[in-house]
């Protein structure tokens, strides 16, 4: 019997994937990466810096690219491959990124009027055009719906659905007014492969109706029209015409349909898994289960975790989400996250440029900072440059580095910067544990776990437990092909295709017994000064923090 | 009548300077500075990094080669300039710097089996290795003598006469046994011009006796015998040995010896004032007067202001020193300070060198930073990187940054830094004046207050006062001159001296009544950082002060 493989579609920001897996082991026989062709590396700027939009027909693109180039690449590595033994696909996406589209479900900005108007294209998730909107939402639901926020961390974001919605029926009602509906890029794309776009036949999957959209079955759905209608009467009237079918990643849209078939190479038919969001999906390709977290560590993090849905769990407060089968069918999704991790990295080496003539590279800062003790430096940072998505959800936060004096060194600073980030990591796993979802291993990906080895070992020696690695550089993609190995029925359910699927690198990160020892000293003071500056409940005083840094410094350096 | 000249000798850690000022209207007409031979720029040196030492034959060929070299040059620069029309010589030096003295009262290190004995020469101000000690008559005078720490801030230094004498009878008995006494380098370099340096001829100053050896009037002299025992029986017996004849620079030491007049061409029997410390004739020659604040600004600051010695002035908590006649006769020297502020701009351009390939300078940034408004970058700095002399009195604390983003660069945070210390200078104007010293104008020197128009300007915005700079760019070796002008009898005295011989730069910095604004309002989070984490006292919530740094900067980006 010929090896069978499924394609994860993965949808970025700047760029889309297709690779193309082995469903036995896993293995990657072949993939392909696509640049979008509009605007600024994928994305439409304005003069406006908070503005982010993408083309959809990049969307559509992209899918017929990087799936004809993957079948091509897995030819070549693999002897004897053919297209035909591709059987199932699934796709991850940004989110939330939604798109506005006519009664037939085309997205808008394919049609004439509007292919050169910004509110038509899709809405990037990182778009904060909706800032107002989004504040305004948080205000009125903490007032009467105070539940659809206890499921989001208490505050709903600009980046999300509604305030999208809600910003662009207030500022350009012309083209809000010309659609239909509005849906996320993740259900689009399979809708589109799969010739499912019209409202009848369409299908929205949880993950980001349950995150982005406060979509929940406790209260039938979306939120209620007159909440909706409170924000604006048209945005109550769009309650009815959203899809009523919300289902996880288990479930097909549809078959491939025979034009995309053509186009492809790939077999008419084959099922489409319900689309996620990349980290969503990413987590499943890293080999989330209950008990396991997992971290994807690039410019900011994204921590997943699942729990079994016994109906029992309490909400969490400062969480981004909790949502009911939106990682894995049958499990609460948890997600929580920091709002940068490289990112701070980056802005030490790219906007300050220490190091002199020679700059220091990531490189140069991670090979000297590792050659430093847990604590010597006598430094200590807060790792809100960008704010704090967990536990605080306050974006109206900002970096503080304390315990310099006229001999610290860049070095020194980078390496604080990387431990502020472990704080940060610890304080997520110690709200998930305090409230009742035990974190029984970590499990790492992203472009921070492949390439700093530095920044895994603190992460180690901070936390007190061992950071594995996820095998594959690729978990987005991988999980989105695990999504449709899940739909073809190759596996009996997500949990075997995960353990067919899915590794660990052999190389894990242990914790030191003695940082670890000099970090917990330094956790208290990063937690005092969390919780000084991070939230109104705090009362104290601060004297002793220089003083036990300097403490600590003396014993590290002894 | 030939015009009349002064020299001022100006001992630095370095070098020394000699400087020939025409006491008529101040004019210098001649200056040469020597560098010490001996030891690292002057500088004897140990593994032990606290340590730090100089060669008395240094100053006394220093005081010899640099008055020559002062005369030729005056010779250059004023046609028909003879030798004979100096009337009189001031010194100034580097303190607290004691020197043990033989019998004779010459210094140790001249005997021949101490010549190479780090014990046995002058301890340099930033010798450290008395910190123990210092501890100790710390907590020895809290308990029984709080009067003596009253008058300098709370807390006795390592870098002050009898932590050294302490230090060096604990751990160089032998050396502390062979000398007879201990005196200020301040005090030697008088005596050895003028042949005093013998017990019953020998004169001390009271700048160096009461803002570093607690000698106070009051409490007739130097600390009591009993007191010093408790510390060792043998610095009790040193007590009695220590000089009883105390004043002011308005008395002269002696007359120039023939040996000295003939080795330098100058007249025998001119008179040499009383010596003091650098930053207190440095006052002098800016102009200090009651109501003027002198601020010395290079590595670190000296500020100095003097009152009405009425008899009413309180202790001033956190203040360095309050010495009566410590800088002008009939008042009381006030002495605050920064443990950094140029040291904290070095550190940033020399340790973290930011910038990339083309490493920013001072004058890059400087240039950069003044395009900058006052709140834009949302940036709060401590300016604690060397501790805090003035008014915290604690060198246990660090430097602290507050407000970074990810777009931070290299010149918010420059700017910042300099922003920190016109805080950590506004503090000190508010402390003298809540204890009823009032400051009219502020008067700069020093090599900052020179080069970095910057600097000047952010502390006018940031006081709301003026800042006006001393015309003469050597006010040391200037007001050692002017302390030369009186004991020669030219002027009535120090006002009327300082009046024909001290000026200001035409160039003032005038405060931006804007930018004032903004900064009041930045001073007060700085003033809450500085309690929280400086004082045991506060107690409270910062919850407000990123919020409050981002609004400010929004406002000012706008």
């Amino acid at each position: 019997m010929p090896e069978k493989y499924t394609i994860g579609l993965d949808y970025g920001t700047n760029s889309v994937r297709a690779l193309i897996v082995n469903v036995a082991n896993g293995r990657e026989t072949g993939t392909a990466v696509w640049n979008y062709e509009h605007g600024t590396a994928g994305v439409l700027l304005s003069r406006d810096p908070s503005l982010a939009r993408q083309h959809p027909a990049d969307y559509v693109k992209g899918a017929e690219v990087t799936i004809q180039k993957a079948l091509a690449d897995a030819r070549k590595n693999t002897r004897g491959f053919k297209p035909e033994q591709i059987v199932g696909i699934g796709v991850d996406t940004t989110g939330s990124t939604p798109l506005l589209v006519a009664a037939s479900g085309q997205p808008l900005a394919f049609d004439k009027q509007f292919a050169r108007n910004p509110a038509a294209m899709a809405w990037l998730w990182k778009d904060h055009t909706g800032v107002a909107e989004a504040a305004e939402i948080t205000e009125l639901a903490k007032k009467i719906r105070p539940q659809y926020l206890a499921k989001c961390g208490g505050v709903y974001s600009s980046e999300w659905f509604f305030s999208k919605i809600l910003h662009c029926l207030r500022t350009a009602p012309e083209v809000f007014n010309a659609a239909h509906s509005w849906m996320e890029l993740s259900d689009f794309v399979p809708a589109e492969l799969t010739g499912t776009l019209a409202p009848d036949k369409f299908i929205a999957g949880v993950c980001a109706a349950g995150h982005k959209a406060m979509w929940n079955a406790a209260w039938n759905g979306y939120p209620d029209a007159p909440f909706l209608s409170r924000l604006d009467p048209k945005l109550g009237a769009l309650r009815h015409r959203l899809c009523p079918r919300v289902r996880a990643v288990d479930s097909a849209v549809g078959g491939l349909t025979a034009a995309w078939a053509k186009k492809t190479g790939l077999t008419a038919g084959i099922p489409v898994a319900v689309g996620a969001f990349d980290a969503h999906l990413g987590a499943v390709g890293c080999g989330v289960a209950p008990g396991a977290l997992v971290k994807i560590i690039g410019t900011s993090t994204c921590d997943i975790a699942v729990c079994p849905n016994t109906g029992k769990l309490a909400d969490i407060p400062g969480l981004c989400g909790i949502v009911d089968g939106s990682v894995l069918p049958g499990f609460y999704g948890l997600e929580a996250g920091q709002s940068a991790v490289g990112d701070i990295f980056n802005w030490w080496v790219h906007y300050v440029q220490p190091g002199g003539r020679k700059p220091l590279s990531h490189a140069d800062l991670d090979k000297a900072a590792a050659k430093l003790q847990a604590g010597e430096s006598g430094l200590l940072a807060l790792d809100w440059n960008n704010g704090n998505r967990t536990i605080l959800v306050d974006q109206r936060l900002t970096g503080l580095l304390v315990g310099q004096t006229l001999y610290t060194t860049a070095v020194e600073i980078y390496r604080a910067l990387v431990e502020a980030t472990a704080f940060g990591a610890l304080t997520i796993i110690n709200r998930f544990e305090e409230y009742g979802v035990k974190i029984d291993q970590v499990i790492n990906c992203g472009g921070i776990a492949e390439k700093s080895p530095l920044t895994m070992q603190i992460y180690a020696d901070v936390t007190g437990r061992p950071m594995k690695v996820s095998r594959s550089a690729q978990t987005c993609a991988l999980g989105a092909a695990i999504a449709g190995a899940v739909v073809a029925g190759t596996h009996g359910n997500f949990a075997l295709a995960q353990k067919a699927m899915t590794g660990l690198k052999s190389k894990s990160y242990q914790p030191d017994p003695q940082a670890h020892l000099v970090y917990r000293e330094l956790y208290a003071l990063y937690k005092t000064l969390h919780d000084a500056f991070g939230t109104r409940e705090w009362s104290g005083n601060l004297y002793d923090v220089m003083k036990k840094l300097i403490e600590i410094r003396s014993r590290a350096r002894r």
